[in-house]
């Protein structure tokens, strides 16, 4: 299956914007719906585990607020108790930030989409990793950026000497964007050591960081820390000015909570509210209030420690796999948290070419690197595997089946 | 009090994008806030009725969907079901389009915010009426757009000859803006006239026209009709290809929903995907299975009619106490449909000074119309009021007292 980011016509004789008339489809969501068949397992989407949404104590939370407060159904400003609960949950990350500093999204994608267009230009400059989340390369895309790349190693993250040449250089990005824990596709987490660095940079040059943290909660074994914050804390938490940190609710809570949230500074706060009034004008009352509703029962502590242990040791069993099945010329990520392995083949191996015979044949899917490349990059060797989402006793037999075919 | 478009002043140092150095604040959402006060009768806000929310079903269709469907809190593609019963309702208002046509968004604001992004170049053309729904203004402004300006006739709705004239002259907007029916804040409903030669407008000059129908479900008497449709039909109904419909759940449902769609040209749809992507991801699966479930009971016909039957005997209620407590030299708009009412005043009343002693004085608010001004316009003589959320037995009094401080 070759699914290019192809351009997409355009309807007869509408003259579209000229970005949108070379607009190119996610080769991601598009792959997603092709794998998704049934009979097929996926390793593919990269979805948090649906048998562990705590569905019945959602649905509680919804009936409590809908049944006790009249404004939950109607237009209203963002929900302060929610805010305060968030500050909250970053103190537990080890950021300090005040509820006033946080700023209620519709998802971590658009806290991302309303700091681009704040941040980027038309024509600007962009710092990403050359394999990169989807979502910031579709935000970006209709500022026809310039996109500077850097290298990642798969066992310290981000290559941040290569942020420091261009930096050097006389690049002037709008920002550097990083996924610093768990990062999709790659699954690795920043060293530490790298954290220091990278902010120091983003203060010397006076350049934004756009921090993605949606999978920060889920860092394995963390919660057995006895209340001492895990040594690895998110940027923000080293550098507060030139760190803008997007957290959401998607992968502790569910993504079809639509909710998420940012930490900028608060001068900025006026300024973010125009541009998210322009995208949906507020975040639903309704979700805002349940999951706080939700977050006031104190049910989230419990919940994120199943979810790290459930996820733990799906991980544990796709890592043995693959090194049972996996041939010893590929390699592959060790993550400590989120939901992703990616995988990196000798170069002659085509993943993208290979994944109709893995669904075909052996009836399992992945996503072949490709979908996640910066332009130019050649990541056709590579795949993500998503464990998170997967009946754990199906797992060990899938990479099985899987190595038949790109092995 | 004069809360004026004022920009907003930029974080130290951070180098924002050269339409966020120059971003105004929303001076009507900034208006909201400040006369939202306890004790203070509220004409200002475009708010539905909140004592008239289907709390108890709507919560009652989540609970159903929570417990029944494993994928209500996953990431989900655009839910069929809840498709095919928007397409059902838009045939209800006369417009044939199938479930495959539907585009469903976050709310009708991310559907305009999409619309726009497709449409408008940097710096390219958009006609608005010299009033107009702020939401309009804050989508269009990080394309720097030339805003065009066309009146509005206070029975017969937007000013077609001014269009035509521009559209003669030269002028090639990305799309005309247009809310045909119960414009808000105007109250004005498009003549049947001139929504045939508006498409016939667009389809002459190829030029798209963005119809905002977020209160054309609220044609008050309009469920009286046994059956045939409203000799007002929407201007898709009329020109399925130049016509992009903006359809909402916020008025007709709850706008904590953040649930509306668009009906576009098929064609378009992978396009209009990845600006959605973009934007938000995708909009809640569990909120398109919960309208989904209260749409499958049947439910929606008795609300509406009973929101149409609520809103008309509040609109009775404020019409007759403007005859009897406004001055003669004062004119205003009869609506038949939506939520607001739009009075005009001698060009020497000021609207906006005045609302101090309204609130201060009289404890009662409102908008004064440079709120929904275009840039240039001039509209401090104005003011909107709104029906849709007050008690109805205290309009009457509410009007009497602002009468002293106004008239």
């Amino acid at each position: 299956m070759r699914i290019e980011s192809a351009a997409i016509p355009s309807a007869p004789d509408l003259l579209l914007a000229d970005w949108a008339r070379t607009m190119r489809r996610s080769v991601l969501r598009q792959m997603i719906a092709v794998v998704s068949q049934p009979g097929v397992l996926s390793f593919a989407g990269g979805l948090p585990a649906a048998d562990l949404f705590p569905a019945a104590d959602y649905a509680q939370a919804v009936a409590y607020v809908l049944e006790s407060d009249p404004r939950a159904l109607q237009y209203s400003p963002p929900y302060p108790p929610l805010k305060a609960h968030i500050s909250h949950l970053m103190a537990q990350r080890g950021v300090t930030c005040a509820a006033e500093d946080i700023f209620i999204t519709t998802g971590a994608q658009q806290a991302l989409n309303v700091l681009a267009q704040m941040l980027l230009n038309r024509g600007g400059q962009v710092v990403l990793e050359e394999i990169v989340y989807t979502g910031i390369q579709q935000v970006v895309a209709p500022m026809q950026p310039e996109i500077l790349t850097v290298p990642t190693d798969l066992e310290t993250g981000m290559d941040v000497d290569a942020v420091a040449a261009l930096l050097a250089g006389g690049a002037r990005p709008a920002f550097i964007y990083v996924i610093p824990e768990a990062h999709n596709p790659l699954g690795v987490s920043l060293s530490v050591e790298k954290r220091y660095r990278l902010v120091e940079l983003a203060r010397h040059y006076q350049t934004p960081i756009v921090e993605d943290d949606a999978y920060g909660f889920l860092i394995y074994g963390s919660d057995r820390q006895n209340g001492r914050l895990p040594q690895r804390q998110p940027l923000r938490a080293l550098e507060p000015d030139w760190v803008f940190y997007v957290g959401s609710f998607s992968k502790i809570l569910a993504p079809a909570l639509r909710l998420g949230w940012m930490a900028a500074p608060r001068a900025l706060t006026p300024k973010l509210t125009v541009v998210k009034e322009a995208g949906d004008l507020e975040t639903s009352a309704l979700t805002q209030r349940a999951v706080a509703r939700y977050l006031d029962e104190g049910l989230l502590p419990d919940h994120v420690a199943h979810l790290r242990q459930a996820y733990q040791q799906r991980r544990d069993m796709m890592l043995a796999a693959l090194e049972l099945y996996f041939p010893r010329e590929a390699r592959w990520t060790k993550p400590d948290a989120g939901m992703f392995i990616w995988v990196e083949f000798p170069s002659d191996v085509d993943c993208i070419r290979l994944l109709d015979a893995a669904v075909a044949t052996e009836h399992v899917a992945y996503i072949p690197g490709h979908a996640f490349a910066a332009p130019g990059v050649d990541a056709s060797h590579c795949l993500r595997l998503s464990f998170s989402n997967c009946p754990p006793d199906q797992i060990a037999d899938g990479i099985r089946r899987l190595a038949r075919v790109l092995c």
